[in-house]
């Protein structure tokens, strides 16, 4: 007999090629951990994810699931996995979930955070997960933008290539934008993601903040159901994927 | 003419030999800024420094000085320097300081930060600056020890070898332990610091705290007034320098 396992995972992406598992001799999130789990299981593993973030992009809240054996130790195989993965990527907590559980399919929303250092110089303590973009935005500009992008719309403009069914309708269910000194972060809470959709928001946002875009502008840009009517997307490397909410969360 | 100029820097020391200049092709933090401000400034630029930090420590308010032509842009400084070390070193601030400045002979006190993370796995964001040692520390024989070490005293003990004039007294002003979550945060003032001195009095604690030493034999240590009577000296890279006093500060 088998149950599902779940994991909690976190991850510095600087040094991978995304979640995905690539052909071998790529790092990258996916294929460590793979790789680590059926070195502990015995079998192999495969892992379902909540979120396929791409290269570098971070996580701090990840889930991951897989049919593990019955007589598992969790507490054993998250030491013994770890001590292959660290420090850069980190089994949180194993634990059983209930029956039919996958990571992908039961989560019921993702959230991600942006961090922008606006300052003159990058914080070398900061600068592997935040985007360095100096000179000031305007706040209440990026709010205003905010505004036209909350709720169920057809983020088509936003979205690198349609997915699954091909719709890319989602329902961003909050978007805040919070500043504390140089500090700019962007949070971001939707049902599902396309393909670099929140980077694509968050370069909308900085253009508004930035004065390159008048924030009116977006329902146009929604509109357009066109890539190349939205701003340039932000670098991956500010962007955090911190909680997988399953239920109502 | 020439005047004092006064550098506050910041680095990731991860990817340093240390601050101090060495042979060509080491990559030291010394060097990274001596060529980038040689390079701006158009003439050899020497620098002095207030803390001399080994391999693989940080620094968060490290100061630097030089005596620089009088006509010089300190922002355009900065920026042009920053160009060029950034993001593992960046020139947080420039400014002219008084005549007589010396950011090693001035300086009255240094205060350093030494983190470590007990938990069972790292932190893949913080695991670049912070000691990872599973397993609870107990704090009140942490601080039981610490009060053995505050004060004028020898710590001979305490230094990898004799600097100057051969002196092994220091002054530490404070010392302080606290616990938030799975970090241990130790933070140290003192007027000055003999080699290693930081990392030996952290190891110390840290043998209390794991109940490798009784905090009373701390010391019977000291009067020893030799390095192998003390515990394993902290990693580096738990270790950040993050304030350097002048004056009264």
């Amino acid at each position: 007999m088998s149950r599902v396992v779940r994991l909690d995972i976190a991850y510095d992406g600087s040094g991978f090629r995304g979640w995905a598992r690539q052909r071998s001799g790529v790092r990258t999130v996916q294929g460590l951990f793979e790789e680590a789990l059926t070195r502990v299981v015995g079998a192999p593993v495969r892992l379902s994810v909540a979120g396929r973030t791409d290269a570098g992009v971070h996580a701090s809240g990840q889930v991951a699931s897989f049919a593990g054996p019955e007589g598992l130790d969790l507490d054993d195989l998250r030491r013994r996995v770890n001590a292959q993965t660290r420090p850069a990527a980190v089994i949180r907590r194993a634990s059983w979930a209930r029956e039919g559980f996958d990571a992908r399919f039961s989560a019921t929303a993702r959230r991600y955070r942006y961090r922008i250092d606006t300052g003159d110089a990058p914080d070398p303590f900061t600068a592997a997960f935040t985007w360095h973009r100096p000179g000031a935005l305007a706040l209440g500009a990026m709010r205003s933008a905010a505004r036209h992008l909350r709720g169920e719309r057809d983020f088509a403009s936003f979205c690198r290539t349609p997915q699954g069914n091909g719709s890319t309708v989602r329902r961003v269910e909050s978007l805040t934008v919070a500043e504390a000194g140089d500090l700019v972060q962007i949070a971001i809470r939707a049902n599902a993601f396309c393909h670099q959709m929140v980077r694509a928001l968050v370069g909308t946002l900085v253009a508004a903040g930035a004065g390159a875009l008048d924030p009116a502008e977006v329902p146009t840009i929604l509109a357009a159901r066109d890539r190349q009517a939205a701003p340039p997307i932000a670098p991956p490397h500010g962007l955090t994927l911190d909680r997988v909410v399953y239920g109502r969360g």
